[in-house]
């Protein structure tokens, strides 16, 4: 997310990007970026898939239609999960030293699914706790023909690592004086105005929303 | 980005995932999202690492510094760019129903380097139009030294696919009595107010800036 290069030292304490391996900070990215970013190998070839992650201690779990041809190929396989919060925009006096406010976090892992159907659906009661904080036991239950039709596959959150950069331009001093704006842009996600159904019936309360 | 099982052809048109090959679609897609997350191929293993992609008719580019094991990695390879704006959360009556309403685009094909130097600082240029319209001109020229550091990597838009959900949640008949609320939650991303560095003297007109 940068086109700096680190040619010596003092660089690359000037990148601001820093690299972290602690769970605490992995942790944190990982809650507050649900959409991740699939990697997994078919036939020699990479395939990138979004997908909607969360985490239970010290694994990701991801769900999907049993049906799926990506979670049928991934199954087993060594995969990478990616997920990247795009924090703002890092304007400076030259177009090499603009970069992006970021947070990531790579995991590499073997997938497994989770195939307990009390289990399945533990997990998915905690993706909705997650993300609609009490919607679970308004919903129509579960039935046992939708667990069956739903996989849920999940990785240990053991190989990883993350990459930080926050940092305000920090042009070389020769370049300061240049008479252009520098800073950041920040970009932000918000939930926008809920839109209901058109079969909703006036009334009901809105759901609590935590994405992120 | 979902949990249906596509068990017969009323569920697929309830789905309201399209898949789409189109170039205009595609390119649309690509156009709205500078987020890409790139999947290549270490030593058999996947790997996903998140760029700013743009695009130039029917090539998409990236870059990054010449000293980056990214880009050192998946040059002359066969890799995978995808890109995912995630539009908004789908409540349905039931957990099964829930979706995700977004667009992706997969793009598959060979890695090549951009290696002229006049090429490389065009592309450059361009990148920042789309971004930064009118900034180019106003920064700090480029050396031929940064030009060297940098490197820009292109894929052809040719082996690639689309996938759009937009639809409100569709229960099944039975369900849409179930006293709770449905309709989607949109996410919006949206630039914040510009931070000026602690060195950017006042005065100076802030920049237009277009993210997706």
């Amino acid at each position: 997310m940068s086109q700096h290069a680190p040619t010596d030292r003092t660089r690359l304490r000037r990148m601001g990007h820093k690299a972290a391996h602690d769970k605490a900070t992995i942790h944190a990215i990982l809650d507050a970026c649900p959409v991740a970013h699939v990697g997994y190998v078919v036939d020699g070839a990479p395939h990138v898939t979004p997908t909607l992650q969360w985490r239970e201690g010290d694994r990701v779990f991801w769900h999907g239609s049993a049906a799926s041809r990506f979670l049928r190929a991934i199954l087993g396989t060594q995969a990478c999960l990616t997920v990247t919060l795009t924090d703002g925009l890092v304007l400076a006096r030259s177009g090499f030293e603009h970069s992006i406010s970021y947070r990531s976090a790579m995991l590499f892992g073997p997938v497994q699914a989770v195939t307990d159907p009390a289990e399945k659906e533990a997990r998915l009661k905690e993706m909705m706790d997650q993300m609609f904080p009490g919607r679970w036991p308004q919903l129509r239950p579960m039935t046992a023909q939708e667990l069956k039709a739903t996989t849920i596959l999940t990785m240990p959150i053991d190989e990883a690592s993350a990459k930080i950069s926050a940092e305000m331009p920090d042009d070389p001093p020769e370049d300061r004086l240049w008479p252009v704006w520098a800073g950041i842009v920040p970009l932000e996600t918000r939930l926008g105005t809920p839109e209901p159904a058109p079969d909703c019936p006036p009334g009901l309360a809105l759901p609590q929303v935590k994405f992120g």
